[in-house]
Formats: structure tokens, sequence, C-alpha cells
């Protein structure tokens, strides 16, 4: 086991109409901190919660506990610089002190990206291009409507530069959310590919903590083990007519969460190679993010068969529940991948370019832009050459 | 799923000769408090960790950061209330700040309970006999030597009252440690009989919290059977002769703090009746919470047989490996306690009065003790009667 050090003081508020606490949590967070007092960003794409009457729920809970606010809506999936540097100068103008995110994970993220921002003289695709780094930024709580990104908790956030397009990551301490309210039935009414591409994505994000060479990590591999099989489990629930089935939801719910906030992770190092893969999916097609990990992964997966192929053996049996006495172990592992790409495929996922109707003649250009920053991924390490070939096996 | 709240602020710092960092934890702490200065309390029990080098080396790393100290050492195990009032006292003499504790569950609780008193008037005893509730504590930092009581993460102290003598525990935000120091080498010395204390009290600690009549959670079923097996097999390994199994001794020291810190409870309250049963053994006989947890936990299950039993079942299966199949439940619910009994034996823990020479005649007496505040646990309250059951099925 690798030393690790972990802290995550995320404060989780889960449960039915927890919505409702939104300002009382606000004030509680002011008195903690010497009484401040702040104005708010209220951030939003402008959609759903709008018509759900969320965002209506969440004002009153704001004006019932004394605060005021400055709105600021419209954001999109892959979510876009523009709209961050309009929140940054919004935040900078009118001397807001805390940004309240209402929505999923490209709310989230841009939200942190503009707390970031929001302190900072320069652009702040600075920290995105890593030019600079994080540690300070306005604080940011969430109300939480798409389980998926794990952003909720998590010190990440992804941003796309339309310039480019280029989309990419920034993690820091500074961005992880003060608090954040888990409703599970604000999930009700998702439509099913965003439920299904949270699937994918909070599988993912655990899958890119489990692919390690780490031997010694029994605690983390059982927890990382279980909490897929429950997302597995209970998004075929879901699926299964069980869109307003409250604890199916809210068990994916608050393994998205679980599933992003590096416990996961504890005593080794990740992978992370696919996602770093799918940001370039995402930037170049637009497609979302859980649609290009459910095309990428397996690919990524059988790329890596003859690498430490007892551990993918393992994956299968105590994730996919392929017979742990399978007689061999590179068998056992593609079973695995079988399994997987038809639960992708049953939740209604593409799990090739041709799914998606994405266009192969991209990959090139794609698995140059992808190293960019060097050689992707720590199972194994991926030169262009090698997502090359992953994107041509997702191809097909 | 019930609603929730779920923080731990705990910052854990994890791994090989980590103890020399907690000079600059405690800078990094007070830089983050607006530069505070403070000199430290440092408490510990003056036995193994002085003999072992470990107090010098944590010494060394206080003054290369600039702290000076006060010490207070003589922790015993069921930490003593004569010992926090000397503690409180010195803190309020010396206008310390801060307190660090270097030891085991003993001197954690110990040192959480020095942290109340220090900023309180009255006795601190108060808190412990519900008479107050704790919202204000001096900041406490640790060291473990001994993972058991998970107190290095827990909201949790508990304390004797010499005077009765009484057990009583207070939870209390304001005492979770802000950092804790883990460092799995500092276990390999010692003695088997702790650390098999030690293993029985954190799987007691997951036990609680998974005997639940809510029948939703299947996440935190997940992670805490999991965990459970974790701890089963890790514990084998060590008493095989992995006394100084790195990786082992790692596993056994994350497992207890995950199994006490809340994680492992979301979604449902736990039972706690075993807890308090065994508090008034370690009251009356002075006997390791260990081992009077593997006397009690065993009768509790029995007791309860008929209460839920697929629930027992299932415990049987996923954490003691009984066959899933077992045409019965309440069967496989009785192998599996046969199983946890015959596994902590293996570790040279008592399973019953019997093997501890414990005096069966004060069971009355205890039980009517236990219920002091009214019935125990959750899964099933129990009165009086029902205790004085649970004690003469552990007779044995």
């Amino acid at each position: 086991m690798q030393n690790f050090e972990y802290c995550n003081r995320t404060k989780i508020i889960f449960g039915k109409e927890t919505e409702a606490r939104v300002g009382a949590e606000l004030a509680k967070y002011a008195e903690d901190n010497d009484g401040t007092s702040f104005r708010v960003l209220l951030h939003h794409s402008g959609g759903s919660s709008v018509r759900s009457g969320l965002l209506e729920r969440v004002k009153n809970s704001l004006k019932s506990a004394g605060f005021s606010w400055v709105e600021l809506d419209g954001v999109k999936p892959n979510p876009r610089l523009s709209k961050v540097h309009e929140g940054v100068a919004l935040c900078k103008k009118e001397k807001l002190g805390f940004i309240l995110a209402v929505g999923g994970g490209s709310v989230i993220d841009s939200a942190k990206a503009i707390a970031v921002g929001a302190l900072y003289d320069g652009d702040v695709w600075d920290f995105y291009d890593r030019k600079k780094t994080a540690v300070h930024a306005l604080p940011v709580a969430t109300v939480l409507t798409i389980p998926a990104a794990g952003s909720e908790s998590s010190i990440s956030s992804v941003i796309t530069n339309e310039a480019g397009p280029w989309k990419r990551p920034i993690d820091a301490e500074c961005i992880r959310p003060v608090f954040s309210v888990m409703n599970p039935e604000l999930t009700y009414s998702l439509p099913a590919y965003q439920t299904a591409c949270g699937v994918a994505d909070m599988l993912a994000h655990i899958m890119e903590r489990y692919f390690t060479k780490e031997p010694h990590v029994e605690l983390t591999d059982e927890l990382c083990e279980g909490a897929m099989r429950v997302i597995i489990r209970n998004a075929r629930r879901v699926f299964s007519g069980g869109e307003a089935d409250y604890n199916a939801r809210a068990e994916l719910m608050w393994a998205g969460a679980l599933a992003h906030n590096n416990l996961l992770s504890t005593g080794r190092i990740g992978d992370w190679g696919s996602h770093l893969i799918e940001h370039e999916l995402s930037a170049v097609f637009d497609i979302a993010h859980g649609a290009g990990l459910s095309i990428v992964f397996p690919a990524w997966i059988k790329y890596n068969i003859k690498e430490d192929t007892p551990r993918l053996a393992r994956f299968a049996a105590k994730v996919w529940g392929v017979d742990g006495a399978f007689y061999d172990h590179e068998q056992a592992a593609l079973e695995g991948v079988f399994r997987m790409k038809n639960f992708f495929r049953s939740i209604g996922l593409p799990v090739s370019f041709g799914d998606a109707e994405l266009d192969t003649g991209k990959i090139p250009e794609m698995a140059e832009r992808a190293v960019k920053f060097g050689p992707l991924g720590n199972y194994r390490k991926l030169y262009a050459g090698d997502v090359e070939a992953i994107l041509r096996l997702a191809a097909g």
C-alpha cells in the first residue's frame, strides 16, 4: 500500500426535500466563518431546474435565510470558458462572495472555474492550461440534480475552451464544495440518456481508480467493487421501470459522489488514461462525457488485456459476475468486457464510434492532441500510437 | 434509505514514517487558522511510545516546526476521569491551545475529554452525564499507535468515572481530530492481545452500523461487508506470523478508521446495544473493550436470531462465507455466529464470561445499570431483562 493523504471536507446533506435547507446551510456556513456576510452567484443551466420549480424553491430558501443573489444561467454540457468569463466578470463587478451551483456536473464545474477566476487578475484558462496552480477560490456549494460527475464533493473541474476546442481539467482543494445538497427525487425526471451517461461516468470514475499495479489495496478494492455492483444493479432497476424508485435513485446518487471523492483511491494511484482520451471525443464531437466513456473504456481494457490479466479477470468476476473459476484469465477478462458493453448498450449508451455515428477520420488528430502534456495513464503509459490503437478498437 | 448528513473533516496522513510530519502539519493547521499561535499539550500513556522512541521522534518534529509543549502521560486503558481533570487543569494553567494525542483510543478519548473540559468552567463529567452538550473544544490531533477505537477520525470519546465506576460516551463534532497521523509500522510491536482487541473493536463498530431494519442501504451494506472481510482476512495474516507484514497492518489500520467514521452508517441508524452492554463489562471488570465485545456480540446475535433472520443469514454469508444457498436462514445465521466465535478464539479473544474468568454474579446489577438512560439499541429495543438474558447467553 502506498502512503496517502485523505480528507474530504464537503458536508453532504442527503435525502428527500433537502433543497429547502440550502438557505439555512448557507447561514450556518457564514456563522462558522466569523459571520462573514456575502451575496451569492446563483449559477444554473436555465433549463430543467427552472421548469421543475426547483430553482424557485432554492430561491425561497435563500430568501428566508436573508440572502440576496445575482443569477447566471445558460451553462451547457461540456461547460464553456466563455460562460466562465461571464461569471468571473459578474462576481468582480457585483462583489459576490459565494457561488451556489444548482445543476449537474457541468454547472458545478463551471461554478468552480468562476470561483477560481473571481480571485485572479489574469485569464482563468491559465489554470486549465497548467500555467498557474489554483490555491484560492470563492466558496462553492451545490444543489445536485444529476448524479454523474461526482463534482459535488470533488476537487475537479473540467472546462471546454471553444477556441481549440480544448477540454481540460484542474484539481485543486480550494474548489471542493463546502456543502452539497443531494435529493434523489430531483433525478426522477432526468431523461433516460442523461441517467445512463451518469451511470457510465460514475462507473468510469471508479474504474480509473481501480486499475492499478499496486497489489496491496484490499480495502480500497473491496470498496470499489461493492460500489460498482451497486451502481450496475440500481441502474438496471431504474431502467426497468424504476424511474421514480426513490431507493434506486438514492443508491445511484450516493454512489456517484463516493465514486469521485478519492476515498476509493486511497493507497494507490489510479490510471485516468480513458478519461483523458474521452476528453478528446467530447471536445471534437461535443458528445456527452458518459457516452464517450462507454465507447473508450471497453476498448481500453481490450487493449490492455495482456497487462496484469489476473487483475482484469478479477474485475470481471467481482463486478460482472463472471465465474471466478474460469480456467483462463484472459478469457474471463474478455467475458467481463463483453458484459460491460452489453450493460452499457442495455441502458442506451453507445459502445463504439459506429453506435454514436462519430467520424473515425478524426482518430489520428485526437490521438496526437490527447498526449499534448505527455503520455497518458499509469496502469500502462499510453503514447499517441497507443491512443490511436485504442480508438481504432472502439471504432468498430 | 433514510435522509442523512455526512461530513468527516479529519485529514488522514497515512503511511510509513509519517510521524515525522506532525510538526509540519501542525504548522499548516496554524496557518490555515489565520496564523494562530499556540502551545501544545502532548498527551500519551508514558509506556510503549516512550520505549519505542516514537515520542522522541514526535518531539523532534514539533521542535523543528517551532512548537513548544507541556507533557501529560499516564493514560490507562478505559481512560479515567481523574486523568482528564489533570489535563484540563494543565491546559487552563498553562494556557495551552492544542492537544496532540500520541497513542491508541484511550489516549485519544482522554485528549478529547480534556479538549472539551479546557473550555468549560464546570466539571467535564457533566457532558458524559448528559447534563451538557459539547459544542466547543480545543483542537485535537493524533498520532495513532493502536488501530481499534476509530477515535482518530470519530466524534466519540468514552471516559470512565472511577466514582461509579461509570463508563460513558459522548459524541460531538467539536472533538473530531483535525488531523491524524497513521503509520502502520508503529503497530508491529503491539502485543498480540491488543491487536486482537482492536480487531474485535473495529468489527464491532461496523456490526453496530450494519444491524439495521432499514432495508434500502445497498451501498452502505456493500461497504460494510467489504470492510469486515478485509479485517478478518488481514487479522488472520497478522496472527499467522505476519506481525511485521506492512500491508496486512496497513489494511487493519485504515479499516479501523473507516469502521468508525460514519460513512458506513449513511442512510440508516445503527444499533449500538452491544457497545453499551460492553461498557458495563469494562466498567465493572476493567476488561479491555475489544475483549468485552467479543463476549457480548455473539450473544447479542443469538438473542436476536428471530429478529429479521434473513439479514442475519446474509451477514453470515457475506462476511463469514456461509453458503448463501443454506436452506434455512436461522441455521445459516447460527453458523455465522459459530464462525465468528471461532475467529475471535483463534486470535486469542474470550467469547464467554468463562473464557475471561468474569463473575456471572454481577449480571443482574450490570443489566440494571446498562439501561440507566432507557432501553438500548435500535435493531431491537433492549430492556434490563433483555440485557440480562444476553449476558446469560454469554456466560456459558
